[in-house]
C-alpha cells in the first residue's frame, strides 16, 4: 500500500514546509491516541485491536461461518451504520460483483438498515423457499432500524423452522454483558460474538461485527486480520514523515485550513462503492461536529465523470479529491482489434481494459490538477482481504489523528440522538410526553 | 405532487420577500426558456416534449420492449452518463428490489458505464445460459467506456447467436443520421430509435434513451409520459407565486447567495437512490461550471443518519436538504405485538412501518432545522409511473431556471472533455501527438 502526495498532485497547492510545521501537533495527537489522554479515550480499543483481538472468538467466527454456509441458502445481516457498512464494503469490493446470484453462493442480505416496508417486503418474497439464517448485529438492541426488523425476522424465522431449529439459525452481535439482545441471546441460547466496550460502531469492522457476514460470503477473514496486523505496525509511528497515514490527516487538516469544505473519495472500480460509504461514515461521524469538519462525499468514476465530472472539472472549487486506486486487477481483458473499426478504438488493440482504466484515471488527474483541484493518491497493490484490512487500519488511524488536530472528540456522536429523541415524542413512545407535546405545539402553530 | 416550503422548514431562513425580490428575473428566465433566447437554446427539445414526442417511434419502443421480454431472459442496457442514469433510476425506483432476481421478470443489466475489466467479466458470467439482447445507447457510438462495452457485447453476442440472429437482438439508440452507431446501425439492420438532436443526455429519461428499457423492466411508459405531460402543463406557468418547480430553483438560487455551497438530497426508501445519481447529473452537470453552482450530494436516510447524520446535525453549515417524500407507501406491514417487548417497541404496536418512517423523517426534518439546516420538501402521494414523470419534468424545468438564474448555460458540459482529451493522448490517440508529448513531458519532470 502506498500512498503520494508528490509534487504532480497536491505540492503545487501547498508548501512542503506546512507539513513540517504541524508534523509536532501529530506527534501530539499520536501520543493522545496512544496514551489514551484524548478526548474520547474510552473507545480506543480498536488501536491494539489486530493485535489483541479474542483469537478464541475469531475462531468461533468462522467456525459460524462454516456452520451458516452449510445450513443456509441465505444469510440476513440485521444492522445499521456501523453494524453493517463494514461488511457490505468488504463483500462488494472482494466478491463476485452479482454475489447472490451465483450459484453455490451463500446469499447475504441486508435489513434493519432502513424503515421502508418495500424493501423488508421484497426481501422477505427473495428468500421464498430458501433456507435462511440471521446474524443481528446491535449494542444495545433497542435501535429503532435493526429492532423492528429483527421482530419480523425472528418471527419469521420461528415460524419457518419452529423455535428450536430457529435457535440454531439466529446469531447474534452484541455488548458483552448489557442490553437487550444479550439478554434475549442468554434466554434463547443463541450463538453471540461481543461488540467491544470501548470500539465505536463506525470502528468496528475488524471485530464480529464485520468479519461474521465477512467469512459467511467466502472472504478470508485470517487475511483480513493479516492486514490490519501489518498496518497496525506501519502506522504505530509517530513520525509524520515517514507515517503515510498521518501525512493522510495532516494533509486533509491542512486543506480544510486553506478552506477546503468538502473532501471528495474517488475510485475506478464500481466494486468500490461501499468503500466510499464505510469511509464516508468514519470521518464524517468522527469530525462533523462542532460546526467543523470536511464534508464527505463520493464518486465512482469513469461513470460519474459522466454526471458529476462537469462539476468537478469547472463547479466551485470546493474540495480536494482523494483518489482509492487498485494497481493490478486480478481479471483482466484484452481488447480486440474490431475489423470495421467503426467506433475508431482500434488504436486500443492489444491493450487491456484495465490500461484504459488507468489511462482514464491519470489523464483525469491531470485535468483535475490544471482545474485547480488537489488530488491525493491512494494505491493498493491488489484489491484482497489483506489490503483490504490494511487499508481499514490506515483510515481509522488517520481519521484519529485527523479529528484530534481537528480539536473535536473523533470518538463520540452526539448529534446522531436529535432525530430519535423527536422520533420516539412524536411516536408517542413513554418518557416522551413532554417533547411529544412541545413538537406538536410547534407543528400545529407552523404548519 | 407537492412543494411545500412553508414556515417550519424554510422560511426562518429567509424572508418570504427574498422570492418576491427575483419573481421578475424568474419570469425573465422562463422567457429565455420558452422563447428560446438564452444560452444553450440549441437544447431546449426537452420542453415541449412531453407533448411533441414522436407517438409512433413511442409505440415502437413499446412493441420492441415486448419482444425482447419474448425473446431474452436478459436486457444489457450499454450507456454512460443520461445514457443509463434516468432508466437506472426509474426501474431501481418503480421495480421489484430485486428485480433481477424475481422469476418471471426479464432482467435488466447496466453495462458500458465504467471501464472495469472485473465488472464486465462478472456480467458475463452471470448472463451465462441466459438468452440476452442488448440495447446501446450512444449519440456518436464513439464515447469511449459505452463503445468498448458494445465491441465486447457484440462480439458475445454473433458468438451466441450468430450474425443473423444476433441483429434481431440488439437494439441501438442513437442520432437520427449522423455517427458510427447510427452508420452500423443501418449497415447491419438494426432496429433503431432516435436520441433528439436538440435534447441532451442529462434531460434524456423521457426519450427512447430511458424509455426501452423501462419497459423492458416492466413498467408502464404511457404512463411515465401522462406523468410528463402533466407537469407540462402544470410548470408552464411564469408566475413564481404559483409554479412550485420555479419556486424549488428560487430558493435553491437564495440559498445558494446567502453562502450555502451544498445541496443534499435526502429520501426515505432506499429504492429512490438512482433518482439522487440522477439528480445529480442534471443539476451538476448543468451549473457546475465558471466556478459556481451547488455541490449536489445526496443521503438515504434513515440508513445515513446512522452515517452521515452527524455532520448533517452538527457539522459546518454548509448545506440545504432536499427532501423527497413519497407520502402513501404503496406496500405496508403493521407491527406486531412482542409478549417480551424486549426491544421495547410495543409502543409501535398498531402503527404501520410506514408510520415509523414518516416520524423518522418528520423528527429528522425539525432535527435539522433546529441544528441551522433549512430543509426543502417535495412530496409524491405515490410512487408510480405517472408521478416519476411527473417529477423528472419539473426537475428538468427547474434546473434550466435555476441554470438560467446562476448565468450559466445550463445545456453544455464543456468539462467532461478535459479528461477524454488527457486520457486519448496517454493512450497514444491519432490526432493527439502534440498533448501525448506534452503529458509526457509533465508527467517524468514532476514524476
Amino acid at each position: 500500500m502506498t500512498v503520494s502526495f508528490d509534487s504532480t498532485n497536491v505540492l503545487s497547492f501547498m508548501n512542503s514546509s506546512e507539513l513540517d510545521n504541524i508534523s509536532e501537533f501529530v506527534k501530539q495527537a499520536h501520543h493522545q491516541i496512544h496514551q489514551q489522554t484524548g478526548p474520547g479515550s474510552d473507545y480506543l480499543g480498536w488501536v491494539d485491536w489486530p493485535i489483541n483481538y479474542d483469537k478464541e472468538e475469531f475462531d468461533r467466527v468462522k467456525l459460524a461461518a462454516t456452520r451458516i454456509q452449510q445450513q443456509s441458502d441465505a444469510l440476513v445481516v440485521i444492522g445499521i451504520g456501523g453494524s453493517y457498512l463494514g461488511s457490505k464494503a468488504a463483500i462488494e469490493a472482494l466478491s463476485h460483483t452479482f454475489h447472490n446470484q451465483i450459484k453455490g453462493n451463500t446469499e447475504v442480505y441486508f435489513a434493519g438498515h432502513n424503515i421502508s416496508s418495500t424493501y423488508i417486503e421484497h426481501l422477505l418474497q427473495v428468500l421464498e423457499g430458501k433456507d435462511v439464517s440471521i446474524n443481528v448485529i446491535s449494542k444495545s438492541g433497542t435501535t429503532t432500524e435493526p429492532a423492528l426488523a429483527f421482530r419480523i425476522f425472528r418471527n419469521f424465522m420461528e415460524k419457518k423452522y419452529g423455535k428450536e431449529e430457529a435457535r440454531n439459525r439466529i446469531y447474534v452481535t452484541t455488548d458483552q454483558s448489557k442490553g437487550a439482545l444479550r439478554k434475549l441471546a442468554g434466554e434463547e441460547g443463541y450463538e453471540t460474538f461481543v461488540i467491544p466496550n470501548d470500539i465505536g460502531g463506525r470502528y468496528s469492522v475488524l471485530t464480529p461485527v464485520g468479519l461474521l457476514p465477512m467469512a459467511v460470503a467466502g472472504l478470508n477473514v485470517d487475511q483480513v486480520m493479516d492486514g490490519a496486523t501489518a498496518a497496525y505496525h506501519k502506522y504505530n509511528d509517530p513520525n509524520l514523515a515517514t507515517n503515510a497515514s498521518y501525512q493522510y490527516a495532516a494533509v486533509r487538516n491542512i486543506f480544510y485550513n486553506k478552506g477546503k469544505s468538502v473532501e471528495l473519495f474517488v475510485s475506478y472500480e464500481p466494486g468500490l462503492h461501499f468503500v466510499a460509504e464505510w469511509w464516508k461514515q468514519l470521518f464524517g461521524e468522527s469530525e462533523g461536529k462542532d460546526e467543523k469538519g470536511l464534508f464527505p462525499a463520493s464518486v465512482n468514476f469513469s461513470t460519474d465523470l459522466h454526471s458529476m465530472g462537469q462539476y468537478v472539472q469547472e463547479g466551485r472549487r470546493l474540495f480536494f479529491e482523494t483518489v482509492l486506486q487498485i494497481k493490478h486487477s486480478s481479471i483482466e481483458r484484452i481488447i480486440q482489434e474490431d475489423p470495421d473499426n467503426i467506433d475508431g478504438l482500434n488504436f486500443l488493440t492489444g491493450k487491456t481494459m484495465d490500461d484504459v482504466n488507468k489511462k482514464a484515471a491519470l489523464g483525469t488527474t491531470l485535468a483535475h490538477i490544471d482545474g485547480g483541484v488537489p488530488n491525493l493518491l491512494i494505491e493498493l497493490d491488489e484489491l484482497n482481504e489483506f489490503t483490504f484490512g490494511e487499508l481499514v487500519y490506515f483510515f481509522e488511524k488517520a481519521c484519529a489523528i485527523s479529528g484530534t488536530l481537528l480539536g473535536v472528540n473523533p470518538f463520540d456522536q452526539p448529534g446522531v440522538e436529535a432525530y430519535k429523541k423527536n422520533m420516539f415524542a412524536l411516536l408517542g413512545k413513554d418518557g416522551f410526553e413532554k417533547e411529544k407535546e412541545e413538537l406538536e405545539n410547534r407543528l400545529s402553530t407552523l404548519g
